[in-house]
């Protein structure tokens, strides 16, 4: 008979409220795991900033360590879980020290992933240790696994999906109470739905930082966060989501990415950005704070993984997920191909992609405007579908949203462009794309 | 430098559609795979019954071998893929030889593994080979990965889906069009959405049998067809799905298992029947072939894989996704904890839940029948939220639709037992659950 196995001991660095729910939940389901593993699975150490904080979790039993970047170095510990967040600082140093000292890093900070994802993959390919953030992308959702090695076998075509809890939340509270966006977001922040600094999700940074990790995934593409094209929800009025109905679409904050040819070779499209969804699409059923990731094979067809995009709970679901993992033996490339593999793409231009887009504008109610915004379009050559003009909103400002047919999306660009400084116009135009199939 | 890795060499026994598909596959992915492999994956040796057939791909750069219950012996092979079928015969002996001959065996072959696979599991981890069967369950949907390892973190507390996609498909065509089964059935056959002999799907046999397998994963529990307490389509009508539509439901056939708390201990609840799915459920708007599982973690909350149920395509990119699993090198308890740790657990005693459900009868058109169906539920204990008679269908019988409170189903089904025999009734109550929260 062989030992009893060893178990996986593990440093938490950072004890928010994920990290006192990835203690809640190794000790609520300690054997199991250690079934599932093969091994147990023990904290050994843990370490944050400020060690007299109260975090409704006993940690006596564990070993505290001040400097969290050296927690890696330690013998005591086998793999370091890095819950500190930020981009930089203690967090990278932290990540880094582990993966020198080779230890396995597991990490849920998508903001260091997408600016530093490449360096810490190669680094631990080159210590062959494990280094990962299932965390990092839709929360509890298995979807960079789903990817990763799910879909392996097939050619990415296309992925897109949900993956800011707090827009949808906002987005679809105003939908169904047809109330405008600061209203819906201070209510947000008021239940702890959206941060009291709200920017970084509603802006889009946050779903742009996971788009870009989970199109170098899909296509073996090199992380490129700075090409996402990002624009956040700020601008939606209530208008916008009725008049959406009315056509048969939601609005959701849509993260996507493909491949598309250029001149030059293959160039990697990304953009997160409010579309119109229709009634019909799988994630328009996406409601409240909800992720759902959808992943275009060309022989798995459409998948849809949908579940909790953030919370202590299921953000602790896919780091011990990590760790049992880790216990297992699976150490692969991080970004499922090795970073030396992986293809520099530039980034796409966006006006050579056709579609359909929804255009609204905010006109002065006088004679001519809208002659003046028709003949724009027209000069532009965009071919409009639908146009409804509706009346007087709060500031004096008549509302004319429309639909265009398919077409390239530079020349919706270029009827912007002809329009702007327009004084018939009380804001610039908002331009929001309808998904396709 | 190290020497060019060597290729994994996959034997397919069996070349149906999945079988072809699985060539092309790998013929038109084959770069990618290589990639996210670390190796290529070359199919050396083919086989099936009949060799002169033209199945679409060519196969004269294979080695053909006519026996597929020695494929794994040959040392040319590292994992025989089979998809010949049948729970026992040719398929079960290929699949011994190859695990006994100490090679990889993946098999999208849902009725052996449902019946064979705790004995396929064993022999697979003493011989420490890997054992694999994705596409045996939902097709090209990543869900024994998901509950397997994306969920691994959690005691799952139930797990439940749509896992056929021909009742699916029935199901949501009777919605939209308004007619009945056996005319929507025939329907399918001829465009090939059902077999020529369509029981084994329509009865739920299909669907039981993935559904013991996710239970086994899920639960950690033996796995245990035989206690799939399973019914199927075919008593629907056209009425009871516009009934239910009428109450704010659609009508799936789920599968669907738990585990409850039994006098002797933990008891395994399986169930593959029509339930009523709320429409702000998700599973209600998985319409046509589509299969949907969900997974209820402790941790994770509720997880959702959707995607295409059945087809070549989806099939292979299953089967390919494990032949890249193996490729590199992870090879796990088939049912995630070894099968000696598997729970052997009693099967659970329905009648011991709690829900709501709805019945459907089909009474004679006279006086007082009403009065003895209603009295037969208040006899049983059984509280009626809403009750609604129709006029006479086509064979001159009114039907009855009532939905009960939250009750145990022991006393519905105390109701029916008193009801049985009656004159009034031309058919036996149908009885559908409700898939609660």
């Amino acid at each position: 008979m062989s030992d009893a196995p060893q178990p996986l001991r593990i440093a938490l660095a950072g004890l928010g409220t994920v990290g006192a729910g990835v203690i809640r939940l190794i000790e609520a389901n300690s054997a199991l795991i250690a079934r599932r593993a093969g091994r147990p699975i023990a904290v050994t150490v843990v370490g944050a900033r400020d060690r007299g904080k109260d975090r409704g979790v006993d940690l006596t039993r564990y070993a505290w360590e001040d400097d969290m970047v050296i927690m890696g170095e330690r013998a005591d510990v086998d793999v370091v879980v890095e819950m500190v967040g930020g981009s930089d600082g203690p967090a990278l140093a932290c990540a880094r020290t582990t993966i020198e000292a080779g230890k396995a890093l597991v990490t849920a900070n998508k903001a260091m992933i997408a600016h530093h994802g490449l360096e810490l993959a190669a680094k631990a390919e080159a210590a062959r240790v494990a280094l990962k953030f299932e965390a990092a992308v839709a929360g509890g959702i298995p979807v960079i696994k789903g990817l990763r090695e799910g879909a392996a076998a097939n050619e990415i075509e296309r992925v897109y999906g949900i993956l800011n809890g707090t827009c949808n939340y906002i987005l679809s509270t105003m939908e169904d109470s047809g109330r405008d966006f600061a209203d819906v977001l201070a209510e947000a922040q008021a239940k702890g739905y959206a941060e009291a600094d709200p920017a970084f999700d509603i802006e889009g940074t946050d779903a742009a930082h996971k788009l870009s990790i989970l199109a170098a995934i899909a296509f073996g593409s090199s992380l490129d966060f700075a090409g996402v094209e990002t624009s956040g929800i700020t601008r939606l009025r209530a208008a916008d989501i009725a008049q959406a109905d009315a056509l048969g679409y939601v609005i959701r904050l849509i993260g996507m990415a493909d491949v598309m040819d250029g001149a030059e070779g293959k160039c990697l499209f990304q953009r997160v950005q409010p579309h119109l969804v229709p009634f019909d699409h799988p994630l328009a059923h996406v409601d409240g704070a909800t992720n759902a990731v959808v992943a275009e094979g060309n022989f798995s067809g459409r998948l849809l993984f949908q579940g909790a995009g953030a919370g202590d709970g299921p953000t602790a679901s896919a780091v011990v997920a990590d760790l049992i993992d880790i216990a297992r033996g699976e150490i692969g490339a991080p970004f499922s191909v090795p970073v030396a593999e992986l293809e520099v793409m530039t980034t796409a231009d966006a006006g050579q992609r056709t579609g359909r887009a929804y255009v609204r504008l905010m006109a002065a109610d006088r004679p001519g405007v809208l002659a003046e915004i028709t003949a724009a379009f027209r000069d532009a050559g965009v071919s409009i579908e639908s146009l409804i003009q509706k009346g007087r909103s709060d500031d004096g400002a008549v509302m004319v949203a429309m639909v265009t047919h398919e077409g390239p999306e530079s020349a919706v660009s270029e009827a912007v462009r002809l329009l702007a400084g327009s004084e018939s116009l009380t804001e610039s135009p908002l331009v929001l794309h309808i998904l396709g199939d």
